[in-house]
């Protein structure tokens, strides 16, 4: 049968059976009506209908639903909607997958560059990518250049603001992405290495149209948003300004953090951000200052390359705390099509930051 | 000190010092750097600062932050980001309440009507208010207005669409609002009574915008929107259309279902959303098909209401499957600065729909 395939970590309660709870889920998201009402109305074919069911271990089962396309009227919004609108507010329901050559053909463009566009327009192949952040917040744009300018003349791929940076009196929005895009164009000029600019353009939708616009006329490579703050469908239509959008995972957490809701980390971070277009999906590395394991971010990777997907694949891009020092081993356990970002340890590093961006951007290039 | 107040209910893990915590998130939130490079950059003056701690019970502490207000810029995707940004990775982290007082003046306009101005809009007073919603999915725009007449007839103060009903080929938007809209100013002619029609107008950021306008053109009274689908921050550009906005808790429950991270309940759905212009709260009433306790329904009230804020005091909307016969009892508990949510119940009436919203609005009327 046709429609949406979407698949399911379930925690019953005592007492409870799987099969009253799908019904739940299949009615909560559809119809919303008591089922004699639904029956009654002769629309029970708006339902969702549960497909598989398989125990798993102790209270937790394995489902997958399948929803009728027509539900989602080809609008990301309501896709979310029928994904996790109202289940969201009720225990014990985790999304760990959906089938996506299941979803309706143009609803999502999926990365309009990813690992192999990006690697064209670049011109770099067989090497990881390295990636900072421009900060702390406070700092005057005058500041955040000097950083981006050394940071690009250590070899730096991508240097992104800091997702704190918006639009503080100490460094306006317009006024540091002058002064950092000056700043790679300039090291560009004496180096013959391209830094890429990334800005925060995160703000309110209507606002973050006019970054990205004012950001694309300056000559900025992409863009750094967080889709948690200013709604995930506006992400489809930064994608008119035809740059790579790198996905930072700010106010996102609460769908991944309880292990019996929500999100799996390799769902979101991988699987859907992917489907809506993230070039780059930014994720708090395992053993860093955040709490996901190193086989929640092995899983994660692998959701943003592999080829079941109709979407390009990503750049999956840990950060959150990686030490320098771990960057070759990280290497190997990630492989080169990684993009890593180093903020805090480059900064930290006691020869200054330009000589800790070319240890950082040496310890990728191929033997 | 002036700053922005937050409070914070925080969950250590054994071993760790709540001291220690607190000092994680006050750099996380803000400078996202070590203190060491903090401290060696002179920077220390952007990071949040403990202002009182207190022990709660087992690992649970209550504790208070000190934001610099220059952090956050004038924006409330920035407020966003300070508030929940990157400790929303972090377990254990649960906000419990920020002193309105202490935001930055013209930073959160809140309600444009709230229970007062609603009141006086429409001359009401004294008594409850009673909405209902238009639905199944997959219905057609006939058989929606066909229900919203019925609805108007028995006398529903407010008849909003479902929040699953989007611009599927079924309904389209625009057929949709215009029958209903049609539906509720034939059945004042006949009745005097005036219904006032809320479509969802959820969508992407700028088509929500033109739904909203739209709408408005049309005459209706207000928008039903999903701003957890949206994004928070389209709120404040809505209210541009000078019309009520009734708020729904789809796609946000992962913020509230974890009681040791996110946001509490009387939080979210009272008072950060009173802050971003809800002029109705929408949210799942204790005993329906969801999960909230009676207590935090009550504290959500009180929240919504209470004269501590700058704001206006908005209306809390009970819903998600209130029973016809519960809402004397409710009423009671409630009060009248309340608006009844009922669903479900009135489409399973014997006697039809007509008759179930007189029974309804009749409960509503004071003695």
């Amino acid at each position: 049968m046709s429609g949406l395939r979407v698949f399911y970590s379930i925690t019953i309660t005592s007492g409870e059976s799987i099969h009253d709870r799908l019904q739940t889920i299949c009615l909560e998201q559809s119809a919303e009506l008591p089922r004699d009402v639904i029956q009654q109305m002769n629309m029970a074919h708006v339902m969702g209908r549960p497909e598989s069911i398989r125990h798993c271990s102790g209270d937790v089962w394995l489902a997958e639903i399948i929803w009728p396309l027509e539900n989602i009227g080809g609008e990301i919004s309501q896709f979310l909607n029928v994904l996790f609108g109202n289940i969201s507010l009720m225990p014990g329901i985790r999304i760990t997958g959906i089938d996506w050559n299941s979803v309706p053909e143009n609803l999502f463009r999926g990365p309009l560059f990813g690992i192999a566009g990006i690697r064209k327009a670049w011109n770099i192949y067989e090497r990881a990518l390295s990636c900072t952040a421009l900060k702390p917040m406070g700092s005057t744009a005058g500041k955040l250049a000097g950083f981006c300018y050394e940071f690009a003349l250590g070899g730096i791929d991508i240097i992104k603001d800091d997702h704190g940076l918006a639009n503080q009196d100490s460094a306006q929005f317009r006024n540091r992405v002058e002064a950092c895009q000056r700043a790679v164009v300039r090291a560009q000029e004496e180096t013959e290495h391209t830094a890429h600019y990334f800005p925060n353009i995160t703000s309110s939708p209507s606002e973050t149209l006019e970054r990205a616009e004012f950001a694309a006329k300056k000559g900025c490579s992409g863009f750094l948003v967080c889709p948690h703050i200013f709604g995930l469908p506006l992400l489809e239509e930064l994608q008119s300004f035809g740059l790579p959008l790198m996905v930072h995972p700010a106010f996102s957490g609460q769908l991944v953090t309880n292990p019996s809701h929500g999100f799996t980390i390799p769902f979101l971070y991988g699987q859907l951000w992917r489907a809506l277009g993230a070039d780059f999906s930014i994720y708090p590395n395992a053993g860093g200052r955040f709490s996901f394991s190193m086989e929640q971010c092995l899983s994660l990777n692998k959701e943003c390359r592999n080829h079941n997907s109709p979407y390009a694949a990503n750049w999956p891009t840990p950060g959150g705390g990686i030490q320098r020092e771990t960057i070759p081993q990280l290497l190997q356990l990630y492989g080169e099509n990684t993009v890593f970002l180093a903020g805090g340890s480059l900064y930290q590093h006691p020869g200054g930051i330009q000589t800790a961006a070319r240890e950082f951007s040496n310890m990728l290039k191929p033997l």
